[in-house]
């Protein structure tokens, strides 16, 4: 794509144009919303979305993208590859454009809805999702919580370390999140564990990276090329229960303390967006082991990550009620990252496991060297022993029913248009304990 | 469906009534095959393959199952539910019973085909894919190998231990398997652990169960009604890498070390067809601690259990050049397993996790009580401790190239036709170098 300078930004819809907005005319995310009982494809622009499939039936699109872009989910056009992505990237900017001309504007104004008044769904199947553990500073502290001799294993700083995640129970972003029941740990005068509504509900703020370029079975992905196989990014939390964590994950890892529902935000932010806000992999000091030579490369290291500042609120009845706006329980960003999005796709497929289009690799907690930064309440609150003070006077440890948790996230770089990843949230229900 | 006693399970096919056949009437577990580039569901009996594509267009099938019994995979009918299950399979057993007439007789044999002279697919789409523990005598092997002082996890006998296993690199029995190459820990005098092709490369054992009813998120199945939403069972080959293994899996479990490749057997045997081969739980002795309620049902332990047979054969190229059949490395059954089918699914919902139709839980290895019945290289060998000695003169630790494993599986009980889960088989290829 043609470079453009930050003056050459301009849409012809305003708001798309003010320095506030998640979406100016750069970042053009990926989405889905529902249109009289079906499921579209959008694109966002400013305070509203812009249909594809009205696009692609007015004829606003190249024929390569018609079908594609009428489907229900994206997965259809991400299998096209790169000429595809760029292709509409380049016809849905020029159509929103100040340039266009009347009659492409015209009609692209009838294809705009408001994304306020609009039900959005999650535009992506996800066949496969893996949650690595690509923080150092999470991996640390929470170490430091249960291991603390050795808080940092041996293998951590020569392994991505990761595991497969459930991919039937993500859900979009808005849906609630029944509290999980599970067993916890006997108590020291019980025999038997406890079958209960968990009682350290925790979110963990992570990234997802969407896979749109496969990988064959049995081929593994050179790290050079790794970044290629990326389609886009957006925000997911994946939920946890720490109790029923503790007890059940030894010796083969988590399993019902996560796989009760994990939230996804509705935007996929395309990696060609997010090009000006690269970022160096700064947090593996020169003493550290160099990443063996599958997980090495100079370019990866120098602007392989993300400088994205990353965001948790909270907001419980108490706080709604009252008309409170949310609370800021923590602040961290991408960058701090010790793997590169590039590192996690190298090392998954090193072995020669395939990677499908849709396919989500989430980066794990994404928390920063300050204990403020960190991305869940197991770090925040040391696992429940220093709880939060929220300005209603409520204090949490963990979540509590009711609690809503937002999920933000934004990239800022001088001489570029700001952009927001928009937002994920998820709010608990009470357990069902029929 | 009407009880039919052994002497009524007559087909006209005489193969099929040979007490040798895996296929008998009694058994018709369902398949896919390629049929002009394309691929169509079907039906063992005796030798051959019922194409049911054929006989929905040739109106042998109730209207209601033929838009079902034409579409590539069989999940569009597991989600016709029970009913529909039912209704196939009577009406398939009439079609192929030695009764039924001449004219429905022949229409039927003109949509048989030899097996041996298919190319078998995987006839379910599989979503998700869930690997447990479920064998005691597995879990307790493995852990005096590697904590000698704590065999048994103080979870195992309360908690179904379970992670999720990767779906995308579940392939077809028949399909090659490439070495995978991976992180293995540093040798005492290594200060960066090796990028090798695995050294510890194994097998293992599994049963896979096939959920044909789905589950809500947010809502759980209760122990009760477990088996309801079982479809079928085959046989599952959970290939691992031991060494990498060791040096990844803490603290998330197994990862790469896995998810290289699963293979799993072609045919499904469908839950009413294994309704005379039930069996106790009977691995959970009485000194042990009693399941929790939400997993513990009278008739499951009673008769919760499958009673199969289940075999391990390695063919080695040498075994191969000199004409020798493949050698028996071990033999176990299934009803050896601590944890039910029913509380694996009962404990999968527990939390509200979501199930899918087509979705995968595998047992774990199925290892019996006695060392000698072991579903692993592990196991047997003693983490390579104690070679195998072949009848060719070879000795194996773990698995070399061109070593193909085959697993066979088979129920019988008095006054039943024997059934054969028929094979899963899989030969390493040399890692690639390049």
């Amino acid at each position: 794509m043609a470079k453009r300078t930050a003056s050459t930004h301009q849409s012809w819809l305003p708001e798309a144009n003010q320095p506030t907005t998640d979406f100016p005319l750069t970042h053009l995310p990926y989405g889905a919303f529902e249109h009289e009982g079906q499921q579209r494809l959008c694109v966002a622009i400013g305070a509203h979305l812009l249909d594809l499939h009205a696009c692609a039936t007015s004829g606003l699109l190249p024929p390569t993208l018609i079908e594609a872009c009428q489907a229900p989910i994206l997965n259809p056009f991400m299998a096209l590859g790169h000429r595809s992505w760029t292709l509409l990237r380049e016809t849905v900017t020029t159509l929103l454009h100040a340039d266009v001309n009347a009659d492409r504007r015209q009609t692209a104004e009838a294809a705009l809805h408001s994304i306020a008044g609009a039900t959005l769904g999650r535009p992506i199947h996800i066949p496969n999702y893996t949650d690595f553990y690509a923080s150092i500073y999470h991996a640390t502290r929470v170490g430091q919580l249960f291991r603390p001799d050795q808080p940092l294993l041996p293998n951590y700083k020569h392994v991505p370390i990761g595991y497969h995640g459930r991919a039937s129970s993500i859900i979009p972003s808005g849906i609630p999140v029944v509290r999980p029941i599970g067993q916890t740990r006997p108590l020291p005068e019980q025999v038997q564990p406890n079958f209960i509504p968990t009682n350290a509900l925790d979110y963990e703020l992570e990234l997802a990276l969407y896979i749109g370029q496969p990988s064959l079975i049995g081929s593994s992905v050179p790290i050079s090329q790794a970044t290629q196989h990326l389609f886009g990014i957006g925000l997911l939390n994946d939920w946890s229960a720490r109790d029923i964590q503790s007890w059940e994950y030894q010796p083969l890892g988590p399993f019902l303390a996560k796989n009760f529902a994990t939230s996804i935000s509705p935007w996929v932010t395309p990696m060609v967006a997010l090009e000006p806000f690269r970022a160096p992999a700064s947090s593996r000091p020169a003493t550290d082991p160099k990443p063996l030579p599958y997980l090495h490369s100079v370019t990866d290291q120098q602007q392989g990550n993300l400088n994205a500042k990353l965001e948790v609120f909270i907001s419980t009845d108490t706080m709604r009620k009252n008309k409170l706006a949310p609370f800021l329980l923590s602040e961290s960003n991408a960058s701090d990252l010790y793997w590169t999005p590039a590192q996690l796709i190298a090392h998954h497929t090193s072995n020669g496991c395939n990677l499908q289009v849709g396919d989500v690799l989430a980066t794990g907690t994404t928390s920063g060297p300050p204990e403020a930064s960190a991305g869940c309440l197991l770090e925040l609150t040391r696992n429940g022993a220093q709880p939060i003070l929220l300005p209603t006077g409520e204090s949490r440890t963990f979540l509590a029913d009711g609690d809503e948790i937002i999920l933000r996230g934004s990239c800022e770089a001088p001489g570029h248009p700001r952009i927001g990843l928009g937002e994920c949230r998820g709010t608990i229900l009470p357990a069902r304990t029929s």
